[in-house]
C-alpha cells in the first residue's frame, strides 16, 4: 500500500528545500500536501505544479492541521546546522495526534525531544530520525570489490552538484530498461526515499568507509549498484565523507557531478574548484591503490543556463572528462547510462 | 608537581602495549610500576628496563593492588576492538578505592560503566575517557592555512609506521632547541601523553577535519606546530581519518611515515602498499587545491634490520622520496628537523 505523506517546507518550496523536492521526485509515496506557510499565505489555492513540474501535483497548505489525511510527516528542509525550528512544532505535534509517524532528517534529533517522544508513545506512532546511524556500524573489511555486482559511484567536484539526483536517474533509468539495480543512499533524502540506508556524514569516521560497505553488500545480490556519493575530494571540510564513500564502495566506475560555471566551493569562496579533469584524476589516483576504477561520464547542471549555453558548458566538460556528457534534468541520462553499463 | 602513574599492560608488555610505551616515553609522569600479570608471575622482581630501554625504570607488578602509591591508573594496552577486558576490573576498582583516577583509551567508555561510575562518584575520583570526543566539534572553517604559526603534519603509507613517535621526537628536539612549538594529539595514546587533545577516529565524519582545525587554531600561538597524523591515505579502511588531518591541519609541510620493508597494508594483506614515492604524489595532490604543501622529508622505521639492511633501506627510501630521510630511533631526527623548520 501506498503510504500517503505531507511534506514540510515552510519557506522553501522548492528551490531550498532539497529533501522536499527530492522525496516529490523519487518517492514512492503518495505526496498529500506540501506545507509551506509562506506560499500559502500568499495564495490559499496554491499547488506544488504552480512551483515545481515534473511531480504529482497537490495542494500547499499553511500547516498540518489544513493537509488532507496523511500517514507520515516528512520534514523537507534543513536550516543551516540541521536544528529544528521551533515554530515547526505544532506541525509535528498535529501529526503525531493525528497518528501519523514523522520522519526528519535534521541533526537535531525528533525522538530525543521529551515532548515528541511521550505524544509518539501515547499515540503509538514512530518518529524516524533518519540521520541517527546504527550503533554497530564497524571498521570496513575491504571487500566490496570482490562483490558479484557492478557498482557505479557518483563524486562530484563540489557539494550540491547534483550527485543525488544523477545517481536516482541513472537507478530509475536502469530499472526501467530491465536491469536488476539496486540505490545505495548515504544521506537523509536519498534514505527517506529509498526508506533504508546509513546517513554517512554522521557516522563514526573510522567507521565511514565500514557503513558505506556494510550497504553495499547488503545489496550485492543486484547486477547493479548506484551509490550517491557526498561532498567532493576538494572540500575543505567534507573531504573525509567523500573518501569514505570511495573506498568503501570500491566501485567499478565512477560518474562525476559538476555544476557549469562553478568555479569556487559553495560556502567556502576562498576555495576555487580545480579544472574537473584535474579532479577526475585525482579521484581515479585515489582509487588506484585500494580499488581502481575510471570516470567513465560526467553529470553537468545547466539549470541557469540558456540552450546553447549549456551546450557549450557541456563540450568543454566534454573535453576535460573526455568521456560522455549530459545534463540528467535537460537531457536524460540515456547516454550516461551506455557508459557505465 | 609531577603526577605519579601506574600502567596497565596486562599480557602485552612492551611491544603489545603501544599506549604504554608511548607513556613511558614521552609522559611528564612518574611511572612508578607497569602491570603485566604475566611478567610478574614468570618474575616477582621483573623491572621495566629488563624489557624496555630508554626510559624510566620501576616495578613490573602483577596487580594495582601490588603497585606503590599512585594518583591515576592508565590503560596503557587495547585489545582488539578496543572492549574492556572483565580481568582488568579488580584492578580498576582497588585504584579507585585508593584514590587515584583513571584514564583509558579505550572504545569501551569506562565513565559509561555503572560500577565504575558508582565508585568514582564515591572516591571522588576523575574516570578520563580519552576516546570521547568533545560534544560541540563542529565542521571545519578552511581557516588552518590562514594561521600565523609552522605547521608540520606527519602522514604514512600504512597504519603503525611511527607517525606519533616521528611526531612526538619532532617536537621534542624542537623544544630542545628553544624553539616555541606545540604537539597536537589525534590519537588515544598522543592524547594521554599531552593530556589534552581531540581522539580524530571517533569524530562524526562531517566534522573531522573541522576538530583537527579546532585543536591547531586553539595552539597556533606557538611559532611550529607538529601534527601527528593517523592511518594512510591508500587504507581500506581508515583513509577518511588520514584526509580529514591533511585538510583539516592545512600543513606547510608533510614528513612521510614507512616501516621497511612492508608491503601490504596491516591487516589488509591483499592490499599492496605502493612505492612512497607514489604515496607522498597522492598526498601532495590532495593537499594541491586546499592548502599546498610537500613531503619534505621521511621517516623509516628500520627496527627488524639491521645496521647494513637499514643503511640499504634508507637509501632506497631516500631515492623514492628525493628527501632527507631518517630512523628517528636509530638516528635520531636532527636530519628530519632541518628539513621541516
Amino acid at each position: 500500500m501506498t503510504r500517503r505523506i505531507a511534506v514540510l517546507a515552510h519557506g522553501g518550496f522548492p528551490d531550498g528545500a532539497k529533501t522536499a523536492t527530492g522525496v516529490l521526485r523519487y518517492a514512492d509515496a503518495e505526496v498529500v500536501a506540501v506545507l509551506d506557510r509562506d506560499i500559502a499565505g500568499d495564495d490559499p489555492d496554491a499547488r506544488i505544479a504552480d512551483h515545481l513540474s515534473g511531480v504529482a501535483d497537490a495542494p500547499i497548505v499553511a500547516s498540518s492541521a489544513d493537509a488532507p489525511e496523511f500517514d507520515a510527516l516528512v520534514i523537507g528542509i534543513a536550516p543551516i546546522g540541521g536544528g529544528f525550528d521551533e515554530t515547526w512544532r505544532a506541525d509535528v505535534t498535529d501529526a503525531i495526534e493525528s497518528g501519523a509517524d514523522v520522519v526528519s532528517g535534521l541533526h537535531y534529533f525528533l525522538a530525543d525531544d521529551p515532548e515528541f517522544a511521550r505524544l509518539a508513545g501515547e499515540h503509538d506512532v514512530e518518529l524516524w530520525d533518519v540521520r541517527r546511524p546504527p550503533e554497530d556500524v564497524t571498521v570496513a573489511e575491504g571487500i566490496a570489490r570482490e562483490l558479484d555486482t557492478e557498482i557505479i559511484t557518483t563524486v562530484g567536484t563540489d557539494c550540491s552538484t547534483g550527485k543525488m539526483t544523477t545517481t536516482r536517474e541513472l537507478y530509475e533509468a536502469a530499472v526501467d530498461r530491465g536491469v536488476d539495480a539496486g540505490f545505495i543512499p548515504t544521506g537523509q533524502t536519498g534514505i527517506i526515499i529509498e526508506d533504508w540506508g546509513i546517513p554517512i556524514d554522521r557516522t563514526v569516521s573510522d567507521f565511514t568507509a565500514g557503513a558505506v560497505e556494510r550497504m553495499v553488500r547488503e545489496r550485492s545480490d543486484h547486477d547493479y549498484l548506484f551509490v550517491e556519493g557526498q561532498g567532493s575530494i576538494v572540500h575543505p571540510a567534507y573531504s573525509p565523507v567523500t573518501l569514505g564513500i570511495l573506498h568503501g564502495s570500491m566501485p567499478d566506475s565512477l560518474v562525476l557531478c559538476h555544476e557549469a560555471g562553478r568555479e569556487a566551493i559553495h560556502g567556502y569562496e576562498e576555495f576555487e574548484i580545480p579544472n574537473p579533469g584535474y579532479v577526475a584524476e585525482l579521484y581515479e589516483s585515489l582509487a588506484e591503490s585500494v580499488a581502481p576504477t575510471e570516470v567513465v561520464a560526467g553529470a553537468l547542471n545547466t539549470a541557469h543556463l540558456t540552450e546553447s549555453g549549456a551546450d557549450d558548458a557541456k563540450a568543454r566538460y566534454r573535453s576535460q572528462l573526455t568521456a560522455p556528457v549530459a545534463d540528467p534534468i535537460r537531457d536524460g541520462v540515456d547516454e550516461l547510462l551506455e557508459a557505465v553499463l
